[in-house]
């Protein structure tokens, strides 16, 4: 390839974003990339030895040097590293899937904060642990009259240098008539088992499936996150990598209790324990069938399932009893659990899916947690984090790559909308943002869906109290000003409250209020939170303010607002472009596990990395929670920037 | 230790055996061991390098080299080749169950010809499959609060080294509760799921089961050989490898259908799979229920069940439509069978054991006849050796260790009393002796288990043809001489007959017969046997005077006469010192594989060692059978020492 001279340019147009930009000839193509705005995976920086940054040069041409992470046989095809490569002429480059999907995971989540794609692991491939391979077989001869089985191992020993393989029995119940239904052209299912058994070079994957013809393009797997309140699934497409659809749905087991020690109480009743297994079970199923029913696949289609969750909502999903994560010295069953072949669990799927549940650290932090800082990559960065989960169970970690502790503590379900009044899940119709007038106390609502309110979810629960607070409805205590001019202050049957939403403008014909009752809730559930972070921060020798970053996790809302977060004193007062909220961060670990086995092995290693701390035990924490029953924290010191601001609304 | 002169003598006692034998001071103790009769293992020959030969000296010295075979902590404790030792003063020796087991598999069996253990698999260690781990766990604390899983998995770390082990979930489902029940005393029970894995460092091993306290005395397998028409069972000790009871049955699935092909026909009916799976299930469950009743085992204390069979027999008791089978390129649906869960194919045994099907070669050539040569060693030796398993299908290997042949042939269900008047599986009361007097033609017969006769088994059929021939009852064509002085050739239903037993000798209280049809039946099935052997020797190009022994395996009797065999042309006319008769070489090798891995290793390669050969598309096969339906053979060179004393018994 001949260099031209560099005064010329070029126009590059990226696919599948379809963007185009004019730059110079010679320019990198990676830094093209950036500057129109694609993304590109490049977990090196551009230095060329990573090998993320793969793109397809599908017109014109490239001066490129080819390292190791090239193949013959791509580079044949035209695949370049972007950041090895310069334009010479224009350009039409294709971003595979591939170099995309470190953002890619993140487009239909609703996130806040400040560049959420910061806080996400880096450096995976996309490998996701389900394949789906498809064979042409020789049909058999009187000279090549091997079993069916064999001639099937044989060919995807061929074809994709598969070894080693076991096979499930229920692939060879059906064999010979599959084999024969697609005149000897099928579609293998196989799945690495465990962390680890793929680096084997390929060797210990399980044959689960197989169907006639090629079933490629209908490649599906689940991830779940199971709430002590809220259950959140997605739909995964394992060609594209996306999210194909996504729902949620209150944990069927709240009617046996709304934490988790009422559930593990009521699990020690006779058939308590199936009946909680029972409603988990009921509740997963029916966001299936919405998932699948949505997006139009079949559920033949979904070979998979990847679970997130705490200890006690794991082990009651597996139908594990739970007692002894709640009696000294709080032993879970499992941490690592073996996979599970999903039908047995009652799940209404596919004979040969399983579910691979992420693995947990000890009974009080679960595999939620894991599952969020594998999916935010605390684990592969040197900056000193915290990691904060908030909901029912609050999960707190502290560090990065080369220690971490963490701790839990029961928030309630506030931040749920569990315990509130008209409180709901994060799902259309409810009120989540919210300013009031300072002069008539008129509020102004907006809801998720933009349609008629129907209730209050947590994120919405934190800017309601914090403009109520900011505009005096309510005191530092949580209680009403009764002597405001407004009717949207008054006594109802749980005490005070503000009427947010007259009945003819609510979807429920009633009028939608926030009480007392469900500012005290919120207040206590904060108060834990912003207890635990301070008492593990002091456990670890460090304050706030030398926190480099903080990551909030939530399943609670849509999103969280920062800075109204701050003003009730449930995030610590310091400078805001230290807060990233990547939104659901357990079900964000589940996904990401289903899309490559990277995440996989490395979901152990994590685990192990973790160590807990028991703030049930610790009287600081005790002291730090009853000080913090106040809006933000009777600390002035602690929180002088919402002081400061108070201060002036007052005036 | 000092060396005494030589002229002194000392006792040397073995134990289990309870055996003295008074040696010369010195004497090599493997050589003591031969004299006395106590059979040690001795793979080498006594060479030293073998190490199967240990022995523990429990009293008294003796002078031994110690070779890397025995290692250090081994010879503290006592252990010493035999082949290595001499005895220096009186001894108490132990011989291990190890080094004794090349014939302690042998000790139920019935069986007949020149020495059995000759034909027997060497070199194996004993090691089963399943094997019980006891492992004392610290329970938990504050400060040591892993998960259930982990501590045990930790515990077999540390006390067994190992490693890697996969957990099956129904482990864990109980696991919290019997860690516990046992005060943290428990028994794992793990299993090898392939050839392979164990050498492989002791990885990849299943954790299947979790017992509370030591239940180590209690571990049993189940070893099967599932024939077109009866099924033997055996329960093994897994610790002493014995075997603990036996018990047979006719196959249930007769009643569709006495051969493959009827099987195969009425597997294609609507259910007609489905019913003869489950016809096959009854007869095993019925036979594990006695065999479990009659020892007072458990059947929690049962972990493992290892099958072999014919393929047809394998794929109806694994529910796999057998058709492909029957039909041109005659392909089964799987030669190595995973492993099943035994209960999901309906066998009333422990959720945890599973079933390890033998692997067989082709459609033709089932796992039955591979089991049988792992079982009787051909594939170890030089030997030129003809295997013969004679059954309803027979089934023929000429070969040694560096190739091996095979073919089969329907011989029909004669030779396990099937299609015979009074025909019965070997069991107690079948006749099987059987002597003439050839001045009155009175019979003398002896039944299994010396009761009242009930009817005839194979074995027996075969004795009473050659005798009824040699004393001219019957002609060469198996046609009865109908004017001899006795009343017990007589005309019956089904043509002529001759009376065994009269109605009050019989335990039916009916005349036990045997009747022209019954020999006719036989003469057909020993063409088919006789025919195969010698179209399969030729096509090797060798001839039965070759062979350098002859291994015959059968369950159709517990102890074939060689003489009377070759006197009806079922056996070949060479010298008599060539014929060994294993019995049941399919249950032979099932039981070998449960007692040992090596074995199980060995399946693998055995199997695709085989080269199959086509009878049935064979030409001069047709030509051998038509002229073998005669007494032994109307070619009297091929039968010289036959003919040779028919002429003499009949001047």
């Amino acid at each position: 390839m001949r260099r031209k001279p560099p005064s010329k340019r070029a126009k590059v147009h990226f696919e599948p974003d379809n963007v185009d930009i004019i730059v110079e000839q010679g320019e990198n193509l990676l830094e093209a990339a950036i500057e129109a705005g694609v993304h590109i995976n490049a977990s090196c920086g551009g230095a060329g030895v990573c090998g993320t940054c793969k793109m397809l040069i599908k017109q014109g041409e490239v001066e490129s040097i080819r390292t190791e992470k090239i193949s013959e046989a791509e580079y044949e095809q035209g695949v370049r590293q972007a950041c090895q490569s310069r334009a010479i002429t224009d350009l039409v480059v294709d971003i595979p899937v591939e170099s995309r999907l470190e953002t890619a995971v993140l487009d239909r989540e609703r996130t806040g904060g400040f560049q959420p794609s910061q806080a996400l692991a880096t450096g995976w491939r996309f490998r996701p642990p389900v394949s789906k391979l498809f064979v042409e077989l020789p049909p058999p001869t009187l000279e090549d009259n091997i079993s069916d089985l064999s001639r099937l191992l044989r060919g995807l020993k061929q074809q994709y240098n598969l070894d080693n393989v076991s096979v499930d029995f229920s692939v060879v119940k059906k064999l010979a008539k599959i084999l024969r239904d697609g005149d000897w052209k099928v579609t293998a299912t196989t799945l690495v088992p465990e962390a680890g058994a793929q680096t084997n070079g390929g060797q210990g994957q399980i044959l689960i499936n197989i169907e006639p013809g090629d079933t490629r393009k209908r490649h599906f797997s689940l991830a779940f996150d199971i709430g002590t309140t809220g259950i959140r699934g997605q739909l995964l497409d394992l060609n594209r990598g996306k999210v194909q659809a996504e729902g949620l749905d209150y944990n069927g087991q709240i009617s046996y209790g709304e934490d988790v020690i009422s559930r593990i109480a009521y699990s020690q009743k006779p058939n308590g324990l199936k009946k909680l297994q029972r409603a988990v079970v009921a509740t997963i199923n029916g966001i299936i069938g919405k998932l699948l029913a949505e997006s139009k696949v079949k559920v033949a289609d979904v070979a998979h399932i990847t679970v997130a969750g705490n200890t006690t909502m794991i082990q009651l999903f597996l139908g594990l009893d739970p007692k002894y994560l709640r009696l000294a010295p709080y032993t879970p069953t499992v941490n690592t659990v073996p996979l599970v072949r999903a039908t047995s669990l009652g799940l209404e799927v596919a004979e040969h899916a399983n579910v691979y549940a992420l693995p947990s650290v000890a009974s009080y932090v679960g595999a939620d947690i894991v599952s969020g800082i594998l999916g935010s990559g605390v684990y592969q960065r040197k900056k000193l984090t915290l990691y904060m989960d908030i909901g029912t169970n609050g999960e707190i970690v502290i560090g990065h790559s080369d220690w971490m502790v963490t701790a839990s503590c029961s928030a309630g379900p506030a931040f749920e909308g569990g315990g509130v009044k008209h409180g709901m899940l994060a799902a259309d119709g409810a009120i989540e943002g919210f300013d009031i007038n300072p002069s008539n106390f008129e509020p102004v609502i907006t809801t998720i869906g933009g349609v008629k309110p129907k209730g209050i979810c947590g994120s919405g629960l934190i800017n309601i109290t914090a403009g109520l607070l900011e505009a005096g409805v309510i005191g530092q205590n949580g209680r009403f000003n009764t002597h405001l001019p407004t009717k949207r202050i008054r006594e109802g049957r749980d005490g005070y409250e503000y009427v947010l939403a007259w009945a003819p403008e609510s979807q429920t014909g009633k009028d939608i209020v926030i009480t007392k009752v469900d500012i005290d809730n919120l207040i206590r559930a904060k108060a834990a939170m912003y207890a635990g972070c301070n008492t593990l921060a002091n456990s670890v020798g460090i304050s706030c303010s030398d926190l480099e970053q903080v990551i909030i996790a939530g399943a609670f809302g849509s999103n969280i607002d920062i800075e109204k977060s701050i003003t009730i004193g449930l995030l610590p007062d310091i400078p805001r472009d230290r807060f990233i909220f990547i939104g659901n961060g357990s079900l964000l670990g589940a996904r990401l596990t289903s899309f490559s086995t990277d995440i996989l092995d490395d979901g152990e290693r994590v685990a192990k990395m973790m160590t807990n701390f028991e703030l049930s035990v610790n009287g600081n924490f005790m002291d730090n929670y009853t000080a913090s029953l106040f809006l933000p924290h009777p600390n002035a010191e602690e929180f002088p920037s919402v002081y400061k601001r108070l201060g002036k609304l007052q005036k």
